[in-house]
C-alpha cells in the first residue's frame, strides 16, 4: 500500500496514506493522464482515501461535542472542509471520499474551488458581507448589474425579471404568494383596481376575501420545501409534514413510469393522461381553486420520478387553457445537473412557466418570472427585510463563471450518458440491484431503486463513496458539475463492490 | 463651506466637500474631541454631508437601471456602502446620512467596520463562503465551536440549545414546528409513543390528526415576518396580508398604552390585565388550540408598542398554567438595542421564554430554546437543505466579539437615555410634532408618533438623516449600536429643523 501515495493538495505537503489504516479504492492511479480526461481539479486525490472506518475517532468525538448544542441525529458524516477538494468530500479522520450527493445536491463546482475562492476574498464579497443591504429599501447601486452579469444572465427563456430570496423553501413560497396576488388582482379587475374595505379588514383577521379561498395545486410524491406554505404543497414523506398543519390544498398523481421506458411506452403515455386529467378535474372542481400548479422537473426528494417532455407540455397548455399559473420548481434540477442549465429547456416549451425557482447549486435563492404583471400591483407586496443576499449572488456570478469557463452543461450531458451507459450494464449484470434506472439524457441527474436501500447508501462509504437516497427505495446520484468520466469510473466499480456485500 | 473639509475615509485621500453642493448639517466640527465622545468609528464624516438633494441625478440613474430586472417601488434610498462608514450611509451621489434606520435595524456595529472587516478575510470565512454544508447532514468538525464562541455565547439564560436558520420570519416558522411538535408529543402521550397510521395517512392528505387542528396565538399588531406561516401570526398592515392565504390562528389584543406612562398608571394597568384576560379566553375557547403563544418584546412593525415588564411576567405564568409555549421573536429587538442583550431580559423572569428567535442585528437567525424536550423526537423533522449559514454565524461571531470590547451593551443603555431626555426636551418644546415619545429605558429603541409622519421622515433626509417609521404614526430610531451621544446631538438638532418646516 505504500506505494499508493496520493497527493492531496497544491503546494502542500505530499500526504502519505498510512498503510495501517488506508485502504485506496479504484483503479486508475492517474486517471487524467488520457486528454480526454484532463481533471477539472488536479489537486483531486486519484481516488478515495479510506484511513479509518466512517465515523473515525475524531468524527465521532466531533458529533458528540456538537450534540450538547446542536441536533446531531440526522448527521451523515462530519466533514472537514479545509481538507476536502473538487468532487471529494473530506473528514476530521482524513477519510476522502467521492462525493456523489454534493450536500444535498447543492455544490455546483467543486469544494475549494480556486476561482470561486478568489471571488469570496475580493473586496465586493466583503463589502456585501459586511455592509448587507436591505434591498428593497437601500439596494446597492451595484445590485442592477450584479443581477444583470449574474442572476438573470442565465435567466430561464422569456423571464427576465428576478426576486431573489433566501433560499429554495421561501423561493417557492414568495412565488406562491405572486400567484394569488396576481389571481386576486385578476380576479378584482385589474392592476388599478383597489382593495375594498372588506377585503382589508378581513384580511387582518385572516378571513376571505382578504385572505381568499385558494390554493397551490401540486403533485403527490413532490418537495418544495418546509415552511407552512411549500410544506402545504410538499407530500413526499410524512416524517416531513407530521404534525404541522397544513392548507387543504389539492394533491394530483403524478405520472409512475415504468422503465424501461421503451418498453412500455403506451401504459406510460397513459398514466400521464391520466395524470393530466386528474390536474384539470381538481383545477375545475377543488373547493379552493388554484391559483398555481407548481412540479419539479423530476421530483427529487420524492425518488426521481420523471414525466416526458410531452406531459410537461400538456401541463402547460391545460395551465394556460384554465388560467392557472404554472412554476417550475427547479431548486434541485436546475443549474445544469441535467445537461440542460435548467431542466425545463428538455420541454421545448413555446410558451415557458410563469416562474421558475432557484436555489441550491446557485448558492442563492428566488424566483425568475415571465412578466411584469407578476409584479404584484403596489410596492411592499413582495417584501421582507433582506430579500435575499448580495454575497450570495456574487457567489452564484463566480459560479455561472466556472461553467462557462469549462462548459460544465454540456460536459454534463456528455459524462451523464457515459455514466448511464456504465450504469445499464451493472443493471444488466446485476437487475436486483439496479432497479428502474433512470435519468437517460437527464445529465448526471440519475436514479435507480434497490431493495436495500439505506444499507447500501450506508456500505458504499466503506468504499469510498458518498451517495445519498431519495423516496422509499431510490439512490440519487447528485455529483457536481465537475464530476468526470474517471469519476464515473471509481463509481462503478465502488457500486459493483457495494452490491457484492448486499 | 469651504472650510469645512471632512476626512471621510481612513487612509484614503480627503475628498473635500464642493462647496457648490455641500451642506454641511450638525454643529460640532469635532464632537469626539471630548474624552466622553470618543468615536467608535474614527473614520465617520463629523456631520451629514449633502452633496445634491436625494436622489441625485447618480441615484436616479441607478434606480432607472434597477428598475428593468428587480422591483424598485419600495426603494427608500439607493446606497453606496463602498463609501458608508460607521453610523453614516453613503449614496452613488456622494451625500453621507446619519443612519438611524440602520437597513430595518439590522445592521449591528456600523458600516464597514473594520474588524468585521478582518474577518470577513479570514481563511475560516472563505471557507464557508466557497465550501457551504447541508448542516444537518454534513456539518463541519468546527461547528460546534463556532456554535459554542458565538451564537450560544449570547444565549439567553436558560436557552443553551439552538437550531440555526436564514431569516427572521424562517427562524419564526421554525419555533413554531417545534411547538406543534412538542404539543402533539405530548397529547400523543410522550416522545416514545409512535405516530398512527391515521396519522401518517392524514398528514399525507393536510388533514387531521396528522396536519393537526392547533394554532399559534399572537398579538394584534405584531410583526412576525411575511411566510405563509408566519404571516398568519403577523397583524400589523393589511399591505402585509392581503390576497395571501392564511391560518384561522387567534390574535389578542396587545395592551394600548397611554403616554406619559406615569400619568396613566391606571388605565394602562387595566389594558394590560384586559389583553391577559382575552389571551386566557382564547387558550381556552379557540376552535384550533394554541400550541404556542409568541409576542415581541416591543412591537416593531407595528408601531413600537410596548408592554410592562409585569405584563410579560404574567403573560409568561399564564402560559405556563396553560401549557402553551412561549416564544419571544426578537428578531428586531434583540442584540443589544434597548440596552440588555436580549430585551426580554428586561422582564426579569424567573422561568424563559421557551424560546427565543433571533436574527436581523445577528446577521444569521434561528431560535434559542429551553431544553431537549423541544428537540423533536426523531431526526428529519427539523430539517432543511442548509439549516443557516456558517458564513453567517462566523459574521456573528465577530458581531458579539465588537459588543463586547466595546462594551456596547451598557453604551446603548447609555447613549439611549441621553437620546431619551433630549428627545423629552423636544416633546416639551413641539408637543405636536412628538407624540407619545416612549422607549425610556429601553436603549435607543425610541420612537414618537407624527401626525404627518411620511413627510417627516422624507424631509429628515434633507438634513442629513436616513430614518424610517413603523405602523402607522410612528418615527421609529433604531441607530446601531455604535450610535454616540454626539450622533445624537446631531439627530436632535435636525429634528428640530424638520419639524420647523411642518
Amino acid at each position: 500500500m505504500s506505494a499508493l501515495r496520493v497527493r492531496i493538495r497544491a503546494g502542500g505537503a505530499a500526504r502519505p496514506a498510512t498503510a495501517r489504516h488506508s485502504l485506496r479504492i479504484g483503479v486508475p492511479q492517474r486517471p487524467w493522464s488520457s486528454a480526454s480526461a484532463r481533471p477539472f481539479h488536479k489537486d483531486e486525490p486519484a481516488a478515495p482515501i479510506l484511513k479509518t472506518k466512517i465515523p473515525g475517532p475524531k468524527a465521532v468525538e466531533a458529533v458528540k461535542q456538537l450534540d450538547r448544542v446542536f441536533d446531531t441525529r440526522s448527521i451523515n458524516m462530519m466533514a472537514d472542509y479545509t481538507q476536502s477538494v473538487g468532487n471529494y468530500i473530506s473528514d476530521p479522520d482524513g477519510n476522502m471520499l467521492l462525493d456523489v450527493y454534493a450536500q444535498i445536491a447543492s455544490i455546483p463546482v467543486g469544494y475549494n474551488n480556486p476561482e470561486l475562492r478568489k471571488i469570496a476574498q475580493t473586496p465586493e464579497m466583503v463589502d456585501a458581507i459586511i455592509n448587507r443591504p436591505a434591498l428593497g429599501n437601500f439596494p446597492s447601486h451595484t445590485w442592477a448589474s450584479v443581477l444583470e452579469s449574474g442572476v438573470l444572465k442565465v435567466a430561464p427563456k422569456g423571464l427576465n425579471n428576478v426576486y431573489t430570496a433566501m433560499a429554495g423553501s421561501d423561493a417557492n413560497e414568495i412565488a406562491y404568494k405572486a400567484a394569488f396576488m396576481y389571481r386576486r388582482q385578476q380576479e378584482r379587475g385589474g392592476a388599478d383596481v383597489d382593495f375594498t374595505s372588506h377585503e382589508i379588514e378581513s384580511a387582518m383577521n385572516n378571513q376571505s376575501p382578504g385572505s381568499p379561498q385558494l390554493s397551490i395545486l401540486s403533485f403527490k410524491s413532490s418537495f418544495h420545501g418546509r415552511l407552512f406554505g411549500c410544506l402545504s404543497t410538499t407530500r413526499s414523506k410524512p416524517i416531513h409534514k407530521l404534525d404541522i398543519p397544513a392548507f387543504d390544498w389539492p394533491q394530483a398523481t403524478f405520472p409512475q413510469l415504468k422503465y424501461p421506458l421503451d418498453q412500455h411506452t403506451e401504459e406510460n403515455a397513459k398514466a400521464e393522461q391520466a395524470s393530466l386529467d386528474e390536474v384539470e378535474h381538481l383545477i375545475k372542481t377543488w373547493h379552493l381553486p388554484p391559483a398555481a400548479v407548481v412540479v419539479e422537473p423530476i421530483q427529487s426528494e420524492g425518488g426521481d420520478n420523471h414525466a416526458s417532455p410531452a406531459f410537461f407540455r400538456k401541463l402547460r397548455a391545460l395551465t394556460r387553457k384554465h388560467n392557472v399559473l404554472l412554476i417550475a420548481d427547479e431548486v434541485q434540477t436546475g443549474v445544469g445537473a441535467t445537461g440542460k442549465f435548467w431542466a425545463h429547456e428538455h420541454w421545448n416549451l413555446e410558451d415557458p412557466p410563469d416562474m421558475v425557482t432557484f436555489s441550491k447549486k446557485a448558492q442563492t435563492a428566488g424566483y425568475y418570472y415571465s412578466s411584469k404583471d407578476l409584479r404584484p400591483n403596489k410596492p411592499y407586496r413582495q417584501f421582507n427585510t433582506w430579500m435575499g443576499d448580495p454575497s450570495r449572488a456574487l457567489l452564484f456570478r463566480g459560479i455561472i463563471g466556472e461553467i462557462e469557463r469549462l462548459d460544465l452543461v454540456n460536459h454534463t450531458a456528455k459524462v451523464g450518458r457515459y455514466l448511464f451507459d456504465k450504469l445499464s450494464g451493472l443493471a444488466s449484470k446485476y437487475p436486483d440491484h439496479f432497479q428502474n434506472l433512470r435519468g437517460k439524457g437527464q445529465g448526471t441527474f440519475i436514479a435507480f431503486d434497490h431493495p436495500r436501500r439505506d444499507e447500501f447508501l450506508a456500505k458504499a462509504k466503506g468504499f469510498g463513496i458518498n451517495i445519498g437516497g431519495s423516496g422509499a427505495n431510490a439512490v440519487r446520484l447528485r455529483p457536481m458539475l465537475t464530476f468526470q468520466e474517471h469519476h464515473a469510473d471509481i463509481l462503478i466499480e465502488a457500486l459493483e463492490k457495494v452490491v457484492k456485500t448486499l
